[in-house]
């Protein structure tokens, strides 16, 4: 094969994504407590009742489901997730939902509509690394604001604003973030709102994490404050099956439209076949005390997870305490370096996290953090992961 | 809701979507006789066999199917993908495959890999509307090569390739086109080969509609003779499902690299649930037996199509003969406009076809074109339509 290289397009240079795969192939050795993975604990996936809920749904809609369909997706399913937003108090009629096979998808035909080379658009710091890189693929300038313990710092966000009145976008993760594991407060959903209500700029609430709360009440969308300038990204990757592919957007009439247009000329529509049975699985089962199922094994998770960090870590090193979700965000001191405890913690003690550095788009930001996940490690190697850290951590301390 | 045009990306202007789906929309009225879908036959989809290949891999490979896989999908699929290629003495491995949400999203990918605004494409004229409407997403300069009665003008072709050095790609839908129905005939695949050697371009190899083939043997991939040159688009869509929504790309193995790597950043894998279902449906059926019943349906309505055409068209209308896929591809004498006959007949006789402008790009094409499909109507019904349209057409042509 010749090569190609002089072919590829400007946005098909190196993004990092590289740099994350290899460190998961090193979490993934034998041997290694990973706590580095992003995954759904997989106790929960609901085997034998999607088998049913397919062949149901295949005996009812056969002939529809097997079909190509329109491209914002299978009615029934839309139906019931702008129902779930009615719950919150916040108005949603289907025609505003298009399906999407995963709500990543719906993150890349955002960038699709709305984004030329160059275009501002501020995100959390830090954001999940796979939202940087499928927006990186349009080319934007990403226009950074702080997080705090109580969301993003909307103070930082109403100057941001100020200063870039051309932003196109502001994405945000304000439940259970990816790789904080904050969740905005009710106040900081109030000052949000104000920051954000006289700049052009559409909201993206992308929310795979919502339903996945631990203490207190579900948050409710960014949409009952803002309406129809947040495009919201939701999920039944998190509560359902990642495998299946199927998340949404919901949206303003109109842009909902533009979803659907993107979506028909990206790949015609979501997998019928793995939406109809997701929305018979939700017809013939309790979804609520599925996912309060999947919620009370998360907390013991999460408990021990913030209990081993007590325990074991030196008190200069900070963590969040995430209401929600899959992750712990650690931050250590000054002069600390988060890649080279990685690569010391995999070889020497055998635990794996993620470096901070890919969650930021500045190159500098995220070098004394990293993130851990408690969701698919039981409580017992929990424990034993970050002892094994902690020690690792101790040894890079001391020596930085 | 404000209206938010101005933030619109350059590429989400109107590429004449809506003008098809007005179409479409027509062409579903009650009373009509819908010559215009492109749709595979419905009798065709196994719905049983798909309850039982969906219980049996869940119950074989649950875990790993409802989670997040790899993004070049599911392994088993791709290995027989693979095998299907070495049964036509290809030799292709499964690193070379990858698999996409259908193979639409495989053409999304190529552009999204490749193309800048303003690089050169070479496309078949005529050419599928949709793939058209994909790659106008990444704001390309379309360069057209008229199609022959067996393939495309090889010689047109040499000379288009020596008059654009720097053309990054060349699309071609080598067998069954959509829309004309040709499939290139052994002499023109040997000049393609010929016509392409001593340039730069990839080819894609666009071909959901290899399989469908009623006279003669299967035609063999471009890849046996062009290799790695060749980035080859495959789908389930047209022998299985749409509704399912699995592709393929294969391609050289640093090219399906950067295949992977885009499916990552698009929607990060194709569903597994779909692709382990339609892998184990495979496994348990004989899926050579059930394309050929497919074929043998569809022949008997190709043929049906042709004998009504010669029996109530004018002499001096010209129609393809397909050997295989969906369409048959009809020219109207100078002077006829097919946009006009469309609304004629769909009005006055209740029949609907697909006018061939919006399967060109250059805005001229197609005038005195349209495109019928036989796929889904029962021969006595494509009898009636064929004759319905015919009266339409001598009022047309009369008047002309």
């Amino acid at each position: 094969m010749k090569n190609v290289d002089h072919l590829l397009a400007g946005r098909s240079a190196s993004n990092g994504a590289d740099f994350v795969r290899a460190i998961f192939a090193e979490a993934r050795k034998p041997g290694v407590i990973s706590l580095s993975g992003g995954l759904p604990n997989p106790r929960f996936f609901p085997v034998e009742a999607l088998i049913a809920s397919t062949a149901k749904v295949m005996r009812s809609h056969g002939t529809e489901i097997l079909q190509y369909g329109t491209s914002d997706g299978f009615l029934p399913l839309r139906e019931w997730i702008a129902g779930r937003y009615k719950q919150q108090g916040i108005d949603v009629s289907p025609d505003m939902v298009v399906l999407m096979s995963g709500s990543l998808q719906g993150l890349d035909i955002t960038g699709r509509i709305f984004l030329e080379p160059g275009d501002e658009v501020v995100i959390e710091a830090p954001m999940f690394l796979g939202a940087i890189q499928t927006l990186a693929n349009y080319q934007p300038r990403f226009v950074p604001v702080p997080m705090g313990d109580e969301g993003i710092d909307t103070d930082a966000l109403a100057r941001t604003l100020q200063s870039h009145p051309n932003a196109k976008l502001i994405e945000v993760n304000p439940s259970a973030q990816n790789p904080s594991g904050v969740t905005y407060s009710a106040g900081v959903r109030a000052q949000f709102a104000a920051a954000v209500k006289n700049h052009q700029a559409l909201i993206v609430e992308d929310d795979p994490y919502a339903e996945l709360r631990f203490d207190g009440t579900r948050p409710i969308s960014l949409r009952r404050e803002l309406g129809d300038r947040v495009i919201g990204l939701g999920s039944f990757s998190k509560i359902i099956s990642p495998g299946m592919r199927v998340g949404w957007v919901v949206a303003a009439r109109e842009v909902a439209a533009r979803f659907t247009l993107g979506k028909q000329m990206v790949d015609s529509h979501a997998s019928n076949f793995a939406s109809a049975t997701i929305w018979q699985f939700i017809q013939d089962n309790d979804i609520d005390a599925h996912i309060a199922g999947i919620n009370a094994i998360y907390t013991i998770q999460r408990d021990a997870m913030l209990a081993a960090c007590k325990k074991y870590f030196p008190p200069d090193v900070r963590y969040t305490h995430p209401q929600g979700g899959m992750f712990v965000w650690v931050t250590m001191p000054e002069g600390a370096d988060a890649l080279t405890l990685f690569r010391d913690a995999v070889a020497t003690e055998k635990v794996a996290v993620v470096p901070g550095a890919p969650f930021y788009t500045d190159g500098v930001g995220g070098k004394t953090q990293f993130r851990m996940s408690f969701s698919t490690v039981e409580p017992a190697m929990i424990d034993e992961g970050v002892q094994r850290l902690a020690r690792a951590m101790l040894r890079h301390l001391d020596g930085a």
